[in-house]
């Protein structure tokens, strides 16, 4: 299979807006990955459009009003994983030599669900018994506190780290500096899991335009190269087990960093699924950015700060910058072309070569399998 | 690219199952086609599920309970072509050379909707003023009796034949008989299609494995080819240019037939998108089986029944064989591959070597846009 290269991305703000369509948000991510990558519509061949809860046919919606009617369209669902999963279709359309260019587009309105989810049937016991997204993490963050020695004044630090990041990121939803008392003292909602440690519910969508890499440089000087993708589903809730590994990433990241040829140590900056406090920890292990239980130093020590040695999530992560879930994964790549590409502006890590997007989740039924996906991206 | 070949297919009766879960039904499609196949689940390297209205993270909700997780497992949507959509990227992901062998799965149970639809927006003015399917084809319907002076008997003998054919199907929703005084004495739905006239709700799974035909001589003596496989966009209802001339089949199907180097005239049998009697006589036209305006003709020649020169869907079609939505791509393709192997019983097509499965929709918001997706298959 050949080289596929990102010659265009953009995103919407990510915020709530209930009076907007979703399918204009994704219009808008469209055009501005369209306008950066300098290429016609009419050169696009093939989509994949990712959501998790945004209905029917939501390529077709977003492209028919751009003039982009009659190329495949493909609708594709993994949960909080259903803007990577399309990120890697399209990625797979072009590295087969079955297309050359291809547009991948993420988009979520989780305000007009009201942060309700869609059972259509009642599948899982735990989750009926109260087994929700913030439990889950909740128990996983009491049981690394027991077996790792971490604070609630760690969980916390993330978030300040998150918002301090976000303050510097237009598009981010929260913007505003925090504390650690601040955290610690905002709404309880799973203990130790205060409100602030939270991702918040968002709308926004975010859009990427892949290339063979033989044809990207017609457009760019500054093609990204897609050096690894990957895709592995299983058991998302993996309490029963050990809490604090999410085997899912682990298995993920171990897949990757085989298929980049490339380990963590090469990583320039990450963009993970902190979609709690503690699940930032988490997958600093997971990932290989440090020993097991070794987090709360990393984070300590101040290494994934944009001035760090492994930078996390400079956008603000998906605590601050936000998680319109079936968004998340194109707006983690597009963060990562900029900061690839030397225009992050503010937030901007030096020296950026490697750049790593990884979500993970499961649960929108609180279903206790769900999907995990990671690229690595290369300047 | 390399070629792909089916080794193994399976399918659920089709029907109303409101009491079973539809993650149930995907299981037995996928049990099926695996005992079919004579392959251990281990084998199978990844999956595609497609459902329209299925709700989040189907295919994890089918394979986790079959000791099938870690593999990627990709969710599917394109309205009445997800299931198809599903086998495309299955059989892209074997072409690519990326997998050996896959798994693609259609699913729905349209009985937990109640017939409806799950609109998150409401962004098509003529839908909101009336213009939902029924409404279209009828207009189609009385715009083609017009034009090619086709008769309401000509649409109740495409009911007549649908039935008969399905009284040979064991999976099909409805087996019994029927006439053209009874299809036309039917409750009228939209002038002129009366209730028979138009495909029932159903609840349904079928499944197909994927498999490079280098190794499926492995596992079968009878690898059935996709020489073809081809998904496109574009308005589905066309209705303000050209009203009895489906443009997104016809495209689809022009590029179907280049791809696989067959013609329309070397098609042995077809299963095609009969969601209403109208729209079988529009895909005869569109699919080149005859010509413009000659649909009438070759139905009453007796051309498309199952003795005929080229019989359309001889396991009874949407119309009678049922259509839920997400699996009728799937199902297609599991009575093509019976028939292509000679395993179709009562409803045997004699001298099948080349099978033709169309998948054509919008419209689950009643959007004007949609899908087409057309698969070959060979011996």
């Amino acid at each position: 299979m050949r080289d596929v290269a990102i010659i265009g991305v953009g995103m919407t703000k990510i915020g709530k807006f209930p009076d907007r369509m979703l399918s204009s948000m994704g219009r808008e991510a469209v055009i501005a990955a369209l306008k950066d990558a300098g290429v016609p519509p009419k050169e696009i061949q093939a989509a994949y459009s990712g959501t998790s809860l945004g209905g029917a046919l939501l390529g077709q919606r977003i492209f028919k009003d751009l003039g982009m009617s009659g190329m495949p369209i493909n609708n594709m669902e993994n949960a909080c994983s259903s803007g990577s999963s399309a990120m890697r279709e399209a990625w797979l359309s072009i590295a087969s030599g079955l297309y050359d260019m291809v547009i991948a587009v993420g988009s979520e309105k989780l305000s007009a669900l009201g942060g309700g989810t869609l059972p259509l049937e009642k599948e899982d016991l735990e989750v009926s018994g109260g087994m929700v997204m913030p439990a889950l993490y909740a128990m996983r963050a009491r049981r690394y506190m027991h077996e790792f020695g971490a604070t609630p004044e760690h969980l916390a630090k993330v978030v300040v780290k998150s918002r301090r990041c976000a303050t510097k990121n237009p598009q981010a939803q929260f913007r505003k500096e925090t504390t650690v008392a601040e955290v610690l003292n905002s709404r309880m909602v799973a203990d130790p899991l205060t409100l602030f440690q939270c991702c918040p519910m968002g709308d926004g969508s975010a859009a990427a335009i892949l290339c063979s890499l033989d044809k990207a440089r017609k457009y760019t000087s500054q093609p990204i190269l897609i050096k690894g993708s990957v895709l592995v589903s299983g058991r998302f809730d993996n309490s029963f087990r050990d809490m604090t590994t999410p085997e899912i990433t682990v298995r993920a990241a171990k897949q990757v960093y085989e298929m980049a040829g490339i380990g963590p140590k090469e990583v320039s900056l990450a963009e993970v699924h902190d979609a709690f406090s503690i699940a930032e920890l988490l997958y600093y292990e997971a990932l290989g950015f440090c020993a097991r239980g070794e987090a709360p130093k990393l984070l300590d020590e101040g290494a994934t700060e944009i001035g760090g040695r492994i930078p996390v999530n400079p956008s603000g992560g998906l605590i601050s910058k936000g998680h319109p879930t079936g968004a998340t994964g194109l707006a983690q790549t597009t963060e990562i072309v900029w900061q690839l590409r030397g225009q992050a502006g503010a937030r901007q890590v030096k020296n950026a070569k490697v750049g790593l997007t990884h979500c993970t989740g499961g649960g929108i039924y609180g279903l206790d399998h769900g999907a995990c996906s990671i690229h690595i991206f290369t300047k």
